[in-house]
């Protein structure tokens, strides 16, 4: 629990405005309190700042302890992938709107990181999904998803029909929109707009979601994480397939979409305090009673 | 209500195995009975029947004062959007499962279409929408839909924004996979599927359904059919528009989808004591209790 | 829709805080306007206000010609149904968080009221529900309800099964935790909460809403008002029924409940510019887009 | 998983019509396969039994290596929460349509139960609930649940408020028609119909769902079964508690009703090749494809 980093990435939204001085601030304060900074490599490029040694993903992996995102929930979930195969925690510093995983404001940075660069925060661990797509035997597309790999119907097509499997057996051909299996993570996120439920952090499992069903009691399953799934087109023109926003197009009839868990897992730290309900009570505004 | 009909179209889904002997025999009985009986055109085409005359839509809307049509809801409902600029009722012999619409079954087609023609059945109207694309001010597409006008998000893009409105009223913005404006025809279809409720056909309106929509409390409206609906493309990539199955891909920002109801409205015939509820009961499979 | 006013009665919540100062500053202002002004009896008795008039509700409703409620919605509909036979137009002024009906604010009551009570108004009608219970062939229960007519199981059946019917036609027996039937009014209270739809109150129909039903495909669906509904108790015990929150508990086996359109309407007026839309993003935090 | 059992205890649901001749039957066949047989002390009571010692479940369960229960879920669930303090084995044969858990047909039991009685099956076990309810302190009514821990309103109070915590979370107040804590055994009863998702039976979790929510947002939730969840009675008259179907009623305001997961479980034997999915798609009517 008491572990004091070293060596910080530092990651940014290059699209953001105004991140140059922001970023300047954090590798600042950050340096001040004892620690190296590197930048990550494309956010050096576009923001220009180099005062601070310029690394690749892997390179920040390979060299840093740590690694802390500026942006929203897209921004840390997109770097958290290419970091998936590293073991280094990440921490999410919030422009905008705090998100599910990025809950420090810009606003209050200073407090919130000094302690946890010490050591002391609450750390989260979360499944990654590992997907693939298999055409006549042969492996043509694959990634990891944090939140969900998602199968959806053409856009002039109907509907798109999908045998599912679990493990080895055979759980139903679902006519559908789509159908998403969705991470606790991802569970708050597409899947919850689908229907689906939310899954706690420590839940061991996926929630296979149909979109738009067409049969009503194909209802969203909570399936534990250890065999893996499998979804093979078996109708419908032009389906696709995304792993969290990566996406591979016309799909065809018999191509087959496997997801299962990673080896790997992605590691968030929050300051001290932070609760998992809170966050859900803060962002779904759920009612605290009378205070 | 004692109407007797004289001159009876008769259409078959051309696709369907075994329709030729099938519709040779409809129409053998239909003759039997007194009445003339002219062949859709393609039908007659695809079939390679020549003992009655083929005449295209416009020509047996023009000269039949009823059509018989041969195969499920979606080949009724296709050639119902083809007729409803022309006044004539329509009745539906199913050859497989039973629909929402075609209820007579290719078994008892007799006892169920002799009363019919000779004026003794129940009559349903129902509404039709009409849609249109918008693009800088010009109409760019246009149609009809007895079901629904869909607009969905393209394939890759994560969802689709559109700003709603009713008459000259702002609704909201809504981000989603797309929005759902069915009739009460559409309500049993994919809105269904969407969470949409069902509608009486009586009932003077439509229901908008946003689909998976990104804000938990955008729920399904009923809106009356006397204003029309806008939808306007404010985000996302590669959106497309159906009509019931025509579809118009690549909309992009800016554009406006209108969809109000048609002066037409099209006309069932169903078995004297057809009934919607009993219907409903017996594709959804209500619990009628214990016999 | 240049109607003037010239008696005003004015309703309080007399349980809520500090109400006896607002409504002698809300008569106070009324009078100044040139209206004479009428206390509803419980409001007078409640606050001790003494200087006008108090008259029952319907003394009220055959003396003045227009009502000014202090209130959430809950207040307003309580008093809306007492005054439902007189064809009085109801105003609402909002002491907490502005509500679907009420949305005049107390800061702000002065300039919303003056242009009101010259004259200057959006004028809204609501449809009334009429309900009755009928056991062996007599009534043994009535009363009209704004929002809903909720039938529900006793607090240890696990069900209540309800024959469903309407107008003269069954609909099915749904087995479930209740069914709900609401008005358009009522459709953005209970009903949404288990599922049903909005409905724009310009739509001549109600909602039937199932709660919690054992059949997945017992969906809400939306009726023409002209039939009645008829909601027979076929099994559970100790059932009961709501008319908005009058009930009547312990129900039996045959007791029939019965709903249908009253011939009375319930007028509310809202200020110049006031829009059912723009209530709906407020109440239910619609997205806007971009400002 | 070669284990040939050696005394069987038998029990039925004595009100069902001609259950003693098949009771009879069925013990004959268990003995003429060598085993012994002891019935349960009500079933032997009830039918007149009397060729077998007739043992309370207690005993049965001290004495007895297996059980056969003949009847349908209902009856399986109540017969296996008595015996879930005893270690022993269940398997359902079926009168009526097959049910999630008893899914031997009278018709085949013969075929089905004999290989299960010399060790050839498939057996799966089940988590159970552990529910109390605490007042001032003191617990004042405790049991176990195989399917839920539902808490409800009162029948003619609106709403109950219970403030939910997990573990020593605070998660959220919910004003609903009630709460349900479902295992993964009753994730297909009630908490289906009340909108929660299906989960497996191997999935380490609850889930909770709230009934007919005010909050649109306040949605299922898939909870990790090591800590406890506790629900208090914040508001609303005359809530009640059913632990399965064992109620408690009248509850005030401040009682608290815990649910955790018993050290007990729940094991239920079925042929070999059985298929959880397979159990699915025939109660839910899952489509299979096109054979």
């Amino acid at each position: 629990m008491a572990k004091r980093f070293r060596h910080a990435a530092i990651v940014g939204k290059h699209q953001a405005r105004g991140i140059r001085p922001l970023l300047e601030e954090i590798a600042e304060f950050v340096t001040g309190l004892g620690l190296d900074v590197s930048l990550e490599l494309e956010t050096a490029q576009n923001t220009g700042i180099t005062a601070y040694e310029a690394l690749s993903p892997d390179q920040l992996g390979a060299n840093c302890d740590l690694a802390i995102v500026v942006g929203g929930d897209g921004t840390m979930l997109g770097f958290a992938r290419q970091m998936a195969r590293h073991a280094i925690p990440l921490v999410g510093i919030n422009q905008g709107r705090l998100g599910f995983i990025t809950d420090i404001s810009i606003e209050r940075f200073r407090e919130a990181l000094e302690p946890i660069l010490v050591g002391d925060y609450e750390m989260e661990k979360r499944a990654v999904l590992e997907g693939a797509v298999w055409r006549d035997g042969e492996c043509i597309f694959e990634g990891l998803a944090l939140n969900d790999v998602v199968v959806s119907r053409g856009a002039t097509s109907g509907m798109v029909e999908l045998r599912v499997q679990v493990g080895e057996e055979f759980v139903a051909n679902m006519r559908a929109d789509g159908v998403i299996v969705a991470s606790p993570t991802g569970s708050t996120a597409y899947s919850l707009s689908a229907g689906g439920p939310i899954l706690h952090p420590s839940i061991a499992g996926w929630v296979l979601v149909p979109i738009a069903s067409h049969a009503l009691s194909n209802r969203p399953i909570v399936l534990p994480d250890q065999g893996g799934v499998l979804l093979e087109i078996v109708a419908g023109r032009d389906a696709s397939v995304n792993f969290d926003m990566q996406s591979l197009a016309s799909l065809l009839h018999g191509d087959r979409i496997s997801v299962r868990r990673s080896e790997h897992q992605v590691c968030f730290l929050h300051p001290k305090g932070w609760s998992y309900y809170a966050t859900l009570r803060r962002k779904l505004r759920w009612y605290e009673g009378v205070a």
